[in-house]
Formats: structure tokens, sequence, C-alpha cells
């Protein structure tokens, strides 16, 4: 089973995810909550957080619960809406499952500030692999 | 009026395209190709570059092509498909735009590897402000 | 204020989903469900329900809540996931407010059916005009 | 191989395409047009054509045009762009492959009115089957 240590240990080897500032908070069977302290370097042309990070942050937190089960799932596919600009603050990522893992998962994210204003909501597609999560 | 040198001096103050290894290959009025050469950085806990890196390196070239008319355009959501995981090589996304600029405006990103193979579709629509680009 | 009633009043102007079998359960702010009892008329070629008629369905519960706040919302995208093929009984969506109504507001909707299992998932981003829906 | 005329064979089993009025105009490897003559059952209570009919129309294609290799494909998920609301005329839907035939597939509709305005853009997946075609 796992548990927040192991999949910090599992997941601390995604290096993009660390590149991005995006920490493991906490995940489960199923779920993860992650978050990324918006700095200088996840800004884009305009000001704000460029959208690649909030996906980023979330598609970590969808990786660790879609994963958690211990059968390697691969995303095919995501849809990621927009509701709030943010260029500040820390941002937090919670990942849940809509459905008993199948071949097929679907996984629903929804990324707030700190003042739990809705910054993006992101629905992530998985197919699983006859393969399992090295260290899970 | 847009072109690659213009692009290239505004988009430059995206950092985290720029932490991304991002670069801008091409501009004009209603497109964009960007590149990105895998490193160590994109890559994930199952080795393979992150679905972040893939859709950051997708979204600068869409950010460019939808601001390239001069009028502030902001991602409201976006619909990224995975096709091909991927390791090692250069990346290239071109952005197109699929319809006449309006204050509603969707943009086509295709990704693909150096043997033409499609990594990535990508669809994403944008909402434009009342607001001019800066440089532009 | 919209209620169950007045809702049923002015929905009951869509023809499409009157022609697909689709009955408004009850609707209140920011809410709507909505059910459709499968029958012959809504299977496609490998005899399960189309997946029209499943986005029909879940289309209109988002119509009713998206413009229970009595500024008419157009659709402007929606992403729909199947999780379950379905060839009889009733199906049931829901609908719900992610975000307090803005110039654009993202809804989402469930699709079940009588055992509670989870059909479809369907997100969708509406664009509030500068008018009035008639009747409310 | 698949034709217009076995496609149409097959697809004529589709009573919910049937029902909303869509035709198979034609339809190869990997292809599909059809058509829907916009009437008052297409309406909504706006009075403009239910996004559940124009993606009934696309969905059609696409369905043609996945399972146009032999081998039973099912969508698995579908996001839709309305670019253009319409109330009258025939539109007319293109579907395509974006990559070459898997056991995961991705497809672009384009729907188009008669003036070759874009209508709405639908990009869908599907899951293949280790099952035929009943009829290809």
């Amino acid at each position: 089973m796992i548990d927040t240590e192991k999949a910090r240990k599992i997941f601390d080897r995604d290096r993009y995810a660390k590149l991005s500032g995006v920490e493991l908070v906490e995940a489960g069977s199923g779920f993860c909550t992650a978050r990324m302290k918006v700095d200088d370097r996840h800004l884009n042309a305009a000001n704000v957080v460029q959208g690649g990070a909030i996906f980023t942050l979330a598609d970590f937190a969808f990786a660790v619960a879609s994963n958690s089960h211990g059968q390697l799932a691969l995303a095919i596919n995501v849809h990621i809406s927009y509701l709030q600009a943010v260029s500040a603050g820390t941002l937090y990522a919670v990942a849940s499952e809509v459905d008993t893992p199948k071949r097929l998962g679907v996984y629903e994210v929804i990324v707030k500030d700190e003042q739990e204003r809705i910054i993006a909501t992101f629905n992530g597609m998985v197919y699983r692999k006859n393969k399992k999560v090295a260290g899970l």
C-alpha cells in the first residue's frame, strides 16, 4: 500500500516536478495533494504564472494518485480549465479518483490558492500497463 | 506586425519556458514553432518526459500564436492528448490558428519528434482582453 | 430566482432534448438534474447508447445549471469522458457549478445509471452574454 | 476494405444518428464526411442548434472513421469547442485520423456550414477492442 513516505521516495525521481518546485504534501490510495510556492521562475511574459507551471503541479498530483495502486498508469489525455490568473502565493493541487481503478482511469484535480479560490480544474485519463510501478 | 525577431524579444520574458529549455524557432501572424531539446531535467519518475514539459512546450507556441495579433490573449482551457512516450531527442511544437481571431480563439498545436512522429496534440482556447500585448 | 417549475417551462422549448427523451428532474441556482430513459432510439450501430445521446443528456443539465442565474450562457467547450458503455435503464445527469458565476463559468456534470455506476464525466465552460434568459 | 457503400450499410444501424437526421456522405480508410440539414428538431430553448446535435453529427463521423479499419473502436473521450452558433442550413462534419491506428487512436473532426465557416472543432480518442466491426 502507498503512503506519503513511500510516494515521496518514488516521485522524488520526477526531475521536472523538482525543477518546477512541486512538492508532495500527502498521498494515499487514489489521491494526492501537492503544492508549489510561486516564484519568479514560474512567470510568463505577461508576469502571471505560466499555464504549463499550473499544469505541471496538477499533473504531478494526478501521476501520484493514478499510480498509487501499484500498476503503471500513463496519462493519455488531459483537459484543463483556467479560472483565475495568479502571480504569487502557494498553489495546492488535490487529485482524486473519479471511479474505481480499471484499465482506463479518470482523475480530477482541483488547483486552489491559499484563499481557497479555484485557479484551475484538471481532468485526466490514464491507461494502465501490465507493469508495476518501481518501488510500490 | 509580429515577426520572429519581435516575438523572441517579447517571449524571452517567459521565465518558465526558459527554465524548461523551450526556444522559439519561428513566429508569424497566427502561428509559431517552438522546440525543446530533451534532457535529464524533463524526465519524470518513470524516466520519460513529464507530461507537464510537453504541455509547456506546446503552451508556449500557443501563447505566441494567439498573442501574435497584438491583443492580449489568455488561455482559458486546453485539451492535450499524448500519443507517444518519449525520453530523448528534440521536440517541436507547431501552433496554428483554427479560425480568424475574435474575442474567443481556438488554436491547434502538434508536438512531433525529429522523426516526425506525433508525440501529442494540443487544442487550446483563448479569451482576448481589451489590452495590447506589451511590445507588439 | 429559478426553481424546477420555471426551469421546466423555459427548457421545454429545447426540441433536441425532447426528441432525445431528456427530462428535467430538478433545477436550482447553479445546479440541475436531468434523466433519460434509454430506449431503441438512443442506440448506435454497436447496440450501445450513442455517445451523442449521453452528451445531449449531460449538455441539457449543463445548459439549465449555467443559465439558472438569468444571464444567457453559451457553451464554448466541453470535455466528456466515457467510463462505461450502457444499453438499457435510466441515466441521470447531475450538473453543478465549479465556481461562482462570472463572465466565464465552469460546470461539472456526472452521468450515472440507476446502480450509481458512473457512465460519463462532462466538464463544460460557458461564456455569458449581456442578455437575459427569456422567461427568467 | 471500407468504402462509402459498406459504411452506409453498417452505420445505418445507428438509430440515434438517424433520429438526429445525420447522413453519411463519404467514408474511406480513416476518414468520413457526414452531414445534417438543420431543422426545428435540432433547436434548443435559445433557438440555436443544441450542442448535443452538433456533437452527434461530429461523433457519427468520428465513429465511422475510427471503425473503418475493421477493429471495434470505442470512444473514450472527446473535446469539443463551439466557435459559432447556428440555427439553419446544412452542417458538414469531416473526420480524419491524426495518427496511424494503434490500440489508442486520435481523431479530429471539423464541423462547417455551407459557407465554410467553422462551427465546431472536435477531438476524440478511441480505445480499440480485440473484436471485429460486424460487417467489415
